[in-house]
């Protein structure tokens, strides 16, 4: 569906915000880039001029909604002895939660106990409703990107949030994304991606997409059943085991701390919680 | 903070879709209203025009998005033997589950179970974050309107949803509401009004609005903790106990029911649910 292959949207060097084509390897920052002319990444065109990226934002400017998945990782979910759901657990961060792939991640004084979940973006680029077969899902994505869906523990404890996980994810900048998106075409198999996510530069998840439970079809039928999937809704897959909740102790994230999430393929999103 | 008492939405004779002064009794359709300019309800101007009302529409356009509060009425939760929540219980339904006033309500063929929740929906007026004392909420609040929380209890049982609510109450066209919005001034004391729920003229709810546990200020606290409430932003406040799903046997809606929300000096909604 779409034209480029790696989208980047950035700053220039005189602080314009463009689409460029992202270079397949090495540092974003400071590379020459071919732009694109169009406000959304679903409706662009190629242009014959050239930008220097100063700043990479996330690869969208606005989304009508992010759905995030709880328990999606078949061993994650065996190893924490959980029954398997016959559906995918569905919660929501409102549009204010989009943030930067290196921005930083404000968290509010009440929000403690704060967690990281590295997980894979879908990026929807055509409206879409009551796709009935998984194997007709990919014609509506536009393109995947990694994610971090920051999560305040406290706020999501079964008593303080009556059970739904929403509240706790929805703080602004609580969803940052990016750096590039691929396009499903130069991304190839979902499950051949390997996802790592990294505190202060420590490895703490890693897993291969192969292990999703409902995979990117599966998810975008039953988020489509009666409902509007409108373009440029994100859709957060799930993250795997090593979440800072289930170290022993827990390791909450301080202020200062950076959570890398790195998406073979894709890159790595970096941000920094600071504590407001 | 709004110019207006009680704004309508609607189609005039000519389909033109407009906002009006609505009359503060009788029916609307047929009546003619000053006519106000703008495009949202936050930003309208007197003018000098009048219209006639053919159609009633939703009085928003479109919405940021919709909170839905679980287990809010005292009487409610007492007599369900539920402990009182320290925090309101919050869930999401995505823009596109806004719908009209008198529209009907489409029902997928795999939404079974279904219900209803008579609810007081509260408008966000202007963009706001931490507000941090219920008495200074009123101030982002541009009105109250009638809703109903259209619900799919197939959908929200724990072992179907992993618990979320959400996803339930989340199809095209489930959050019908209006028929008119309410200015705090004009609509004076939440405390003081009745919501009454019918279903087929057969009344199903019954409850003075001084019965919740977090009122609209705490609502506001609670949302905009950390979080940017955009204007047009809808909170549903909670629903009374009378709901299908709790009656002996539960008394699903059938395709052709009606189901009216009507709260005293706001008026009624009426929808249909159509069984695709």
């Amino acid at each position: 569906m779409p034209n480029f292959n790696r989208l980047v949207r950035f700053k220039d060097t005189d602080e314009n915000i463009r689409y460029g084509e992202a270079p397949s390897s090495g540092k974003l920052i400071g590379s020459e880039v071919e732009v694109y002319s169009g406000t959304e990444p679903w409706n662009l065109s190629p242009t014959k001029e050239r930008a220097v990226i100063s700043e990479v934002l996330a690869p969208l400017n606005h989304t009508p909604i992010i759905y995030g998945i709880g328990l999606n990782y078949k061993t994650h979910i065996a190893e924490a002895g959980w029954p398997t759901p016959p559906y995918p657990t569905v919660f929501t961060k409102p549009p204010g939660a989009l943030n930067g792939p290196f921005s930083t991640v404000p968290v509010h004084p009440q929000c403690t106990l704060m967690d990281y979940e590295g997980e894979l973006a879908v990026i929807i680029g055509k409206d879409c409703k009551d796709v009935g077969d998984p194997a007709d899902a990919l014609e509506f994505v536009l393109g995947y990107t990694a994610a971090n869906d920051v999560s305040s523990r406290y706020w999501q404890a079964p008593e303080i949030s009556g059970q739904q996980h929403g509240y706790a994810k929805s703080f602004d900048g609580f969803a940052p994304i990016g750096p590039v998106l691929v396009s499903t075409t130069a991304a190839g198999p979902v499950g051949d991606m390997v996802l790592v996510t990294r505190v202060n530069d420590q490895e703490r998840q890693r897993a291969k997409l192969d292990d999703l439970l409902f995979g990117v079809g599966d998810l975008i039928v039953h988020l489509s059943r009666g409902t509007t999937l409108k373009a440029g809704t994100i859709i957060l897959t799930g993250t795997p085991g090593g979440v800072a909740a289930f170290m022993k102790p827990p390791a909450w994230l301080k202020t200062g701390d950076t959570v890398e999430v790195e998406i073979s393929g894709i890159g790595s999103i970096l941000n920094e919680y600071v504590y407001q």
